[in-house]
């Protein structure tokens, strides 16, 4: 236990007298959130904690508004009073605080009342992926300047779980790790044509081309990052193998021997599956093969509301249930999925602890409100990983036709390729 | 192509004069599963074939009535009739005509009509999987005699898909090689408490026991297998680890550190998933880990009605994502998912080959008409599997609070471990 530096620096002592209405819904607002084992001190100075268990996190909240805007939208209120500094953590960690919260508070979070429901179904709609609505939702995250993202992303720029061999691999290992688990599964062989949708700054498409000799077609509706992806593809010479596409992967058209799509899945939409679906089949056919790799749930539920309004519009993260719905109304065979949580915690830890090192220059960019909100969804990922509100599956399927998977697994462990890359 | 035996052993040209309807049904029915390459040829003489196909198989079918039933009813009446002798192959090999039957025909079985669904739901009303219910359609399965599944099985009586490390192995390996591959997948330790729901003639449960030193509970509903599997405890001197137990699994009570059941979800009905769900929680909690391992589809289906009918009544192969049903709605980590199809068409091969060897011994135990049913269903079983219209899924999943999975599945494949039991 910890008292944080927040305590010392910002002045948290009463501000004012507390009036009744504070000190009840103060007391109402810890026993929705029960068990956590917090204490709430009110700018005012009222405050309350729960009666069974000891406090290991103090939470100050600066008045009754902030405490009225957690107490009708956990999530939203808490997220937007964090990012604004209307509420802070002076005891405990914040990775830990939001990893309890997880755990203690699943009735909370399963339980919206109506009010939450109300403001969820219209942020829905607000956030709905249309062609036009992704590029929206699209643009408002990844077109928030390379250079911020070159500050705690590792050297690639790979914006997904990496895959970490040992714990104590670098992160620019695991990525290519990573990197050569994907290609790997797919079996990738000298000559075949892959179809990439949402690509990233195009670490994976080259990392294919490069070392697999396939050819890939990359599509992503993300300007900055379609930008350089091309101009690392001329540097690196590999325009003849990779082509960037900047378009919506509902667009692609031609046959390819290979679907590829690498955190894509949670920008799709819930009610997009089928079409998904559609448009693997359109690309593939039955004699293709293909694997996602996304965030998903172990129980059918909401993404974040807060994270949806401030970082990652129009994101959903499927149980597997759901996430089969691309596949199984196509008649796919899923050959192999794999659970990746754990890694996808450590990725968080290396980049929230590179966003830490480069705090001050990220509220110099932008803003500390910014810098704040940031720092609250990568804890809070990391957090959500930790505790199993998120998983990260990878689903390898292959077409009816095709014949490239082979009958066990043994190849993807053999020494021969064993991280290759990693070593390199 | 060849002329089988039959085509020699038994009287196949004109019986009379062939009418009007039989030559209108017979094309009726060739236009209902074109583009089969068949030539049907009517114990009257009546032939009709495909007009685009040149016809690889030849079958020969008795009379009208047997031309109806199957007609009206494919898989029933074909099944019905390839049983009694009222329907033969006469040119071509039984399991290849029934691969390119599954593979060409998936029109016919996908779009059942009134009738068949009439049937088929009556059907299942029968076959439903109440305790009592199970107790029926289990007895007249498997206890059909021991020395019967002798004739045919591995040494150790394992009756579901085995797991072939080379296509080389022997039967008996791979049966030895899929023990092992489900224990290292559940990362069993020395004194770890096992609940095994379905338990066949106890091999794995001794397995576990003997290579894994965990203590089994076996549950199964089959006297003579639970029998069987007892004697083979004493004799093994393992009584003290493995308690089987004739009962159903639904029964079972206790805390265990892992539930296993292979080759039982096919009998739990598909309206039972979410009640498995339930009794797998009460069994190994948050705390534990388990794996299901049972036949599959890649999209929602009726199992065959004439295996259900005549081999396995209550028997269902769902989808994953109706198999899921059993673990999302509990909070349970999917963490690996292995399709092992392959591996059971090569199995059925093994078992085909030695069953046919003792075809006369199984006619003279039961009669003819048993020995062909049964070699339909194998014949019809590595079709399916060949064809893709049936997967083998494994299912790893782990409760909230379980840490055994390790992050990576290196484990699995390190030569420390590989198939040691193989070789032995």
């Amino acid at each position: 236990m910890q008292v944080s530096d927040l305590s010392q620096t910002h002045r948290i002592g009463p501000t004012g007298k507390s009036s009744l209405l504070e000190t009840r819904l103060l007391r109402l607002l810890i026993k929705k959130i029960e068990p956590l084992p917090v204490r709430l001190i009110l700018g005012s100075g009222a405050t309350a904690s729960p009666t069974n268990v000891e406090p290991q996190y103090i939470v100050w909240i600066q008045d009754l508004r902030t405490l009225a805007d957690i107490f009708l939208d956990p999530e939203v209120g808490f997220g937007d009073a964090w990012s604004d500094g209307r509420v802070r953590l002076i005891r405990g960690e914040l990775v830990a605080f939001l990893e309890t919260a997880y755990e203690t508070m699943q009735r909370v979070w399963n339980n919206p009342g109506w009010y939450r429901r109300l403001l969820s179904s219209r942020q829905e709609s607000r956030e709905a992926n249309t062609l036009e609505g992704s590029l929206r939702n699209i643009h408002s995250h990844y077109d928030l300047g390379n250079d911020f993202y070159k500050l705690w992303l590792d050297e690639q720029l790979v914006y997904t779980c990496a895959y970490f061999p040992e714990p104590k691999v670098t992160l620019e290992a695991a990525q290519r790790a990573k990197m050569d688990h994907v290609c790997r599964k797919l079996r990738l062989r000298p000559g075949e044509t892959v179809v990439e949708a949402g690509c990233g700054w195009g670490a994976m498409a080259l990392h294919m081309a490069r070392h697999y000799g396939v050819r890939v077609k990359a599509f992503n509706i993300s300007r900055e990052q379609i930008h350089y992806a091309r101009e690392r593809a001329r540097r690196e010479k590999l325009t003849d193998l990779v082509q960037f596409i900047e378009d919506d992967y509902r667009n692609a058209s031609g046959i390819f021997d290979v679907f590829l799509s690498v955190g894509m899945l949670e920008h799709v939409g819930r009610d997009n599956y089928n079409h998904l679906g559609r448009i693997i089949e359109r690309l593939i056919g039955s004699h293709g093969r293909g694997l996602l790799h996304f965030i998903g749930r172990r129980e059918q539920g909401e993404f974040s509301r807060w994270i949806r309004k401030r970082i990652f519009p129009g994101a959903y993260a499927p149980s597997l249930r759901e996430a089969l719905e691309v596949l199984e109304p196509f008649g796919y065979f899923v050959r192999d999925i794999e659970d990746l949580r754990a890694h996808y915690a450590r990725t968080l830890e290396h980049w929230l602890e590179r966003f830490d090192q480069s705090a001050r220059k990220v509220a110099f960019m932008y803003n500390e409100e910014f810098e704040r909100a940031w720092r609250l969804y990568l804890a809070g990922s990391i957090a959500g990983f930790r505790a199993g509100s998120l998983q990260l599956f990878q689903i390898v399927f292959s077409g009816f036709r095709s014949e490239h998977i082979p009958c066990t697994r043994d190849d993807l462990y053999t020494a021969k390729h064993k991280w290759k890359t990693v070593m390199s």
